[in-house]
């Protein structure tokens, strides 16, 4: 008989303290520079959008930080998520390998995003704030943010790109129920938005201008912060709940994996997943981390490291990162969570360090790996999730041809039950094909002068 | 601290039987009959549409039917499905009723419906039958076949009710994901559907149509049989699975339900959950089953226990139930899976008998019970589960009112993450605002003569 398909754990083996793998990364993050004075940003920089407790956290050095009793009672609604053995998969592909996928998709909101965003809205309402204002894209992090507002009982406003806000009306919906305000970006709600409505009444909007728009209603209301659902260090810390688990896991059935893999955007999931992999391979575990993006939007493959702004309205601190500039306006692929220029500075460091390896793939590819997903596993996956599907279904393919075992380790980002849309491309043929690599527009001339 | 929040299983716990009540209930069901001679339907009347091991299954006695590894198999890639204990609602609620759900929402389909459509898929697989048809309303029914098929490799169509095609595209293309050739009914490929629209070519069809059109393809073709996804007798019997699983993660925390909570359109969630706990009741135990239905198709609560046929079009076999009359056309609420002028023939004799109480809801006090669900459990539940919270916050109400304890069970059968357009209207304050009931039509006269 097989072993079991799915490893779960008890609510009692929930981790208690997050990694920071700021303790152990052998290469040290530059600072991130103030906007407009180009000088190392202080935490008195952060304090009119951050708590406090965030704040610290993002410059944290601590190696464990305690996770409060608060956020467990939340986190234990869906967690601990399961580990989950790919049999069918593995048998559809033929591959002597071992495939096993931490599914993120469990938790109400859809994804991994409510790791955090349940730990930003507990620091906030501990800190006094009764709102929070964020923005949304494809809808993920707006639904995540909106689960936590509702279970801590504080308001919630979430500018929405206007393009997803049309064609995505169930997203919006779904983050009404949970009580949040859907504002579709850009807004006359803000200078921002009024600015970019004046020059173009029937704008569809952006996320770097969506981001303008929060930062700016939550900058100009003592009771209201802004949260971000990627990229920042605090970020990437709560997710580690997710490779942590899946550490103890793993043990359970005497497994270790050779390779470990994740999609890559702002690169919240893959650094969850991976980073505590991670703290192995910096004293001396032989163990590849493979960040999977989309071929049309491909920071780490084809971007640059540099010094580059985080929104195209230039109101955000500037870090070191791999970017493809901040004016950079990825091709619409449906998988909208990894549309982003540029990538978390803890990730690009480690990647610039040689400690992540990168792979890019077209859309196509990926929603040929979720359907085969679909069809053997049961879960439809979101398509960003669909990317690490296709980067372990890649390694497993070579492991067969290589005729030797391996244990592939991927992180299920979340569902795809809002991108049906997508899939209906896909399957009626009508998702580009693609040609070759579209050219690169040369945005790094935009980037700032340090 | 707080017990765990969920009670898991291990997949070794997954029931090896399933629970048959045939064999422990007072009163006899009285014989099904065929539609066109009134006389008891044979073995033979069924076999050009249903494997045999679903006949026997239909017909048996036995109290205890074994599953087969082969479905074990499947049901591992979701199950168990977890029993959580609904902290947060009942502090929303300040009630001191503890309130504990089974969540099947889990599925890769969403719901309930996979415990049954996989073992219909794998009966009919090893029967040599190559493809199924089916109808779908809602559509959870036709998602839960589709997935079935995909992981038994077998061709499925379905036939969608026109209206529901046009109106929840998304879920159109999730069956499609699995492979499922999905068609709109009235549809050119049966004559029942060719003689609708040569009548009215702008039809936009209904379920009892959908049914004649599934029935007469699986009719047609040797290599296809046609699946249904409640009201039988074998169906319920898979159900079984949810209650037997809930029995033992309740007795793992020592706790026994004093009443167990369910909605009800044809039964199969229902009956799921409560007929293992009906067993102990027959022999004395002090437990309520309540099942829940839309004051807008009140068949327990406003029907006639008669004779009638299960479709529009009289094809299939007549059954003792419950029922509105076979052409009786609920209004259009949004838990399409709720709208059935009949019910299980097992419920039927069961409530008939005293062994189970109905309510019925109308639909915005049935959103407002959702919505606050969702805000406080994180879970978006679909409208049809929706009347089973709504049942269970009456029962903690009273609880409160009372000021005594009580430990109430409620089914969870699926997500709502297809059922948007349904909270968008509540939420917008477009849904209809209940006045009087609705007088049921006066379509008793059509009752079948025996």
């Amino acid at each position: 008989m097989k072993s079991d398909k799915k490893i779960v754990l008890s609510e009692s083996e929930i981790p208690r303290q997050w990694y920071n793998i700021q303790a152990d990364m052998p290469c040290k993050l530059e600072p991130p520079l103030h906007p407009t004075t180009k000088r190392p940003v202080t935490p008195e920089d952060l304090s009119p959008i951050f708590p406090l407790e965030l704040i610290k956290q993002e410059a944290s050095v601590e190696r464990w930080i305690d996770i409060p009793q608060e956020i467990i009672d939340k986190y234990r609604i869906w967690r601990p998520t399961p580990v989950i053995r790919a049999y069918e998969l593995e048998k559809a592909l033929d591959t002597p390998a071992k495939i096993y996928y931490k599914y993120e998709g469990a938790s109400p909101a859809g994804s991994h995003k409510a790791n955090t965003s349940v730990p930003q809205a507990y620091y906030n309402k501990t800190a006094g704030i009764k709102r929070l204002a964020t923005e949304t894209g494809a809808g993920q992090w707006g639904s995540a943010l909106s689960l936590a507002c509702s279970f801590y009982d504080m308001e919630c406003t979430v500018y929405m790109v206007k393009i997803s806000y049309n064609q995505k009306p169930y997203r919006r919906s779904f983050m009404q129920i949970y009580g949040a305000e859907v504002i579709a970006s850009p807004s006359d709600r803000t200078q921002a938005g009024r600015d970019m409505l004046a020059l173009d009444p029937d704008s569809l909007g952006s996320l770097g201008l969506a981001i303008s728009e929060a930062v700016e209603d939550a900058s100009s209301r003592p009771d209201t912060n802004y949260a971000l659902g990627s990229v920042l260090n605090h970020v990437i810390l709560h997710q580690t709940v997710i490779g942590l688990e899946t550490q103890k896991q793993l043990e359970k059935v005497g497994e270790y994996p050779d390779v470990v893999v994740g999609c890559c955007g702002g690169g919240s999931n893959f650094a969850g997943l991976a980073f505590p992999f991670l703290k192995d391979k910096f004293t001396g575990t032989n163990i590849r981390a493979v960040a999977v993006e989309p071929t049309a939007c491909p920071t780490l493959t084809r971007g640059v490291f540099a010094y580059d702004y985080g929104d195209l309205g230039k109101l955000t601190p500037i870090t070191k990162m791999y970017t493809l500039g901040h004016n950079f306006m990825p091709p619409g692929i449906h998988a909208g969570g990894l549309r982003y220029h540029g990538e978390s500075p803890l990730v690009s460091q480690l990647y610039h360090n040689g400690f992540i390896e990168a792979q890019a793939y077209h859309q196509t590819e990926v929603f040929e790996a979720a359907v085969l997903f679909a069809k053997s596993e049961g879960i439809i996956p979101a398509p960003e999730s669909s990317h690490a599907i296709k980067g372990a279904i890649v390694e497993a393919l070579k492991a067969k041809e290589e005729g030797r075992s391996k244990t592939i380790l991927f992180c299920l980002s979340g569902h795809g039950h809002f991108d049906m849309t997508a899939y209906d491309n896909y399957i009626s043929g009508k998702m580009e094909v693609p040609g070759d690599e579209q050219p690169l527009q040369a945005n790094m001339i935009s980037l700032p002068e340090i």
